[in-house]
């Protein structure tokens, strides 16, 4: 497939030049720009690895497997982020991802779906299930520290947020348990009638050894990456929400990005669905939380507070994509509506 | 029809009265009451108009003709409150637009056609498609400049509200060409079997002259009506936010109130919600962003930022309907829901 | 029944303790324990004496029973709380049984009914009624004072509050006739074949006795519960919030939680959500604008503006509640994340 021959070269091109680039301290703009080609690459290669390894493990396994991998990138990014102290960066591109994955992915996988089938359906109850999580997730468990927060102090707003994170934790695992194991099988769309058995790219071997070279070498890049982000903000007066919300966030899910919006055109919308709304659920009950724990052991902590302008997109998007997606059914114009709402969101902040 | 005929006498009573006062300065409270007259009465024959017309250009052009003729009274009144420097009493009108439409016409058409039919039905791809599009205009068009311009400079505030208004009025489009172009017949409810090919009230000439002259002659009644609101507040202790909220949206939106009311009573449930919620849209991704822009080359720019209490009631007035009308049905019930609404509402605004 | 029995022995011994404790002027710790154990059975024989009233006397009166005996014991309680000053108390306790009957009974509800049943039913019709005076009452008649209070004086605020007070009462009433007599049938699940006709547990003269005699006697021990409450914050350091919040509404609805999760467990998910949303709209929409009206002829005057925390712990709960159970089925996943977000409001309040 081209686009797997395109990671190659990103990966071959991008990650060498990083590690010279880093010995021989060159400028920090060429440096960004490595990173990001290098990480885009390399997150493309965590995600075949990731999925052929699922199809062998079988459903359960392989669910747990793309919950736990699927957002590896952005987790290990955040940790480096946060090792050099830029919580407001972390939460910003928390915030980018959400967004990102609910308007983007979802916006130009209904559109580019969309333009070559006038309907394009996926199972209810799939989309009666990510809804609710949704609210939970962005709407309480975001929500509620965030005003809560105003008439604390911050040692208990911190509290709040340790507590909310062990719980955003342990329902994730429940919805997984739920999804995977108790009520199996409900969440397959009726129009399917079966689909052929999935063939796996590589061998078990091969899968597991790529997966733990790449994540080592994200993580070593991601560090690179994060030295850059002072000279960003200085260069181009962009602000840390900026960056975050915007260039974090498309670096770090570009390959599901790719993946989701192929699947769309091939009206597999099904898929598309799972990799956007999954993922961000991912994001905000597995990725956001266990970021707040790790940052108990990191010189500064990280409470679950949003800046208000990145609660409000949040909530607002979550609201536009659960009345979109409530139906089961996309079109064009349903895509273009939430890509229309990522570009209003990009804007402001991209002024603030 | 009855009430045609007394558009007619509102039309020949107040317009000559509105002339003959403006020479003569008559007291400012007797020139509010014939210029709300006059403007009531000429925005039913610009309604008769608009429908003669679009019947004889057939649905596509009709609906593009609706789209753009269907506000046009309002539209005129705010460009010269807006010429006049009155930026508040333009926004509070594009609220009170909003929630006449949405609780005051909705409610009031399912409360009528509810006391007569125990349940009216309407198609629920149309509920679906306004819905999704009541939140994109409503809650994230609106309630991100808001939430974002609590810390942007006015200069910043007014370059967002900029590219939200071309975002708008770009997406109104799109929406036009989906229900118009790509997706037509999807829309119409599957209950009715077929509708009789309706017959044009006026020949397309007649249509094309009357729209023509009861624009003109809005235009110069608006200008006439505006001068009368410095004394409204003076004389009643009205503030800028009720007069807009309440009587200008009222008055604006009159000849809408009287068709969707009547359709409810015939048991045309469709062609209510379209007026109302259309109208609705028609207002929040057209009137408004116009407005923005229009307000670049008028003596005080407008940025599209409302209160907070017209905000707050404008998003909880359509998280309301959209769960009223999301499945497809209504009774009298969930009219005096939308009723009461609006009453709570109009109480906050008056004792605000 | 064990659980009546359980409420028999709460009230001979919780009853007669505090009426000797009360006159031996016993500390207050202990004084709290027995009127809340006295509380909880009180309102055990209230349940079932309604109950039995109930079904002698058909459906309609029935109904209105049910709709105004079944927070009778809330609403005592909060007149005395009322009476002594504590409106924050009061504010605070209507948020709680908000919360609790939103989250914490339907949600064990659906999680004690989900471990037994895959896939529970319940009426989507009843669902759709219940999900729009949700909106009604908590996004609308809650949020409007809310946001207006912030640019109003307290007299404006208290007006505003009155008007809406009524409005909810007239609504609640319009809604009772709605669902007994216009719309009546409706509301049943089409799944149930038929009922067997139900025997009441009392004669209608041993009801109304027992009805009588049980709200003096609450009457009495909730103003002995009220005097406990001082006590509280200062020994444990308890805000004012949290004794509304969680202690309140715990006590004065546990007879509902123990028999909306009975019900649930038996299958009957129709009768459990009856329970739980059905009093949260009873305390919405009859019982907090009571409590206004009542609160003019109080020392203090209780207008209807909560604090944020509370407002927004209603509102979310209300969003996620109407999601869940929008598609007339439950499952014990989604008991859970109502539970999960209970916990979540019950440790910020706590830390508040």
């Amino acid at each position: 497939m081209l686009v797997n021959k395109l990671f190659a070269v990103f990966v071959f091109v991008g990650v060498p030049f990083v590690l010279i680039g880093a010995f021989l301290n060159w400028p920090k703009m060429i440096m960004f720009f490595l990173c990001c080609v290098g990480i885009i690459g390399l997150s493309g290669y965590i995600g075949r690895a990731t999925e052929s390894l699922a199809i062998v493990s079988g459903p359960r396994v392989g669910g747990l497997l793309n919950a736990t991998f699927g957002n590896a990138v952005e987790l290990i990014i955040s940790i480096f982020t946060l090792k050099a102290g830029m919580v407001g960066i972390v939460l910003a591109s928390l915030t980018g991802s959400v967004l990102g994955n609910l308007l983007l992915v979802l916006g130009l996988s209904f559109f580019a779906g969309g333009i070559k089938f006038k309907r394009q359906k996926f199972s209810m109850h799939s989309a009666r299930y990510n809804s609710g999580l949704l609210i939970f997730a962005v709407i309480v468990a975001f929500v509620i520290p965030e005003v809560f927060s105003m008439t604390m102090n911050p040692e208990k707003t911190l509290n709040l947020s340790i507590g909310i994170a062990i719980i955003l934790i342990a329902l994730y695992l429940a919805g997984l348990f739920f999804k995977l194991v108790t009520h199996r099988g409900v969440f397959s769309s009726t129009d399917e009638p079966e689909t052929e058995p999935e063939v796996p790219e590589w061998t078990k071997g091969k899968s597991i050894l790529i997966l733990l070279l790449a994540t080592v070498v994200v993580a070593f890049v991601s560090e690179q990456l994060v030295h850059t982000f002072e000279m960003l903000g200085a260069k181009f007066g962009w602000t840390e929400l900026f960056i975050g919300v915007i260039i974090v966030a498309i670096v770090g899910n570009a390959a599901e990005h790719v993946s989701a919006i192929t699947m769309a055109v091939k009206n597999k919308m099904e898929v598309s669905v799972e990799i956007a709304v999954g993922s961000t659920l991912q994001v905000a009950m597995f990725v956001a939380p266990v970021l707040v724990l790790v940052s108990l052991f990191m010189p500064q902590t990280m409470a679950l507070v949003f800046t208000w302008p990145e609660l409000v997109a949040m909530v607002t998007a979550a609201l536009l994509v659960i009345n979109v997606s409530s139906d089961g059914e996309s079109n064009w114009f349903e895509g273009l509506l939430l890509f229309a709402a990522y570009i209003i969101m990009g804007i402001g902040f991209y002024l603030l």
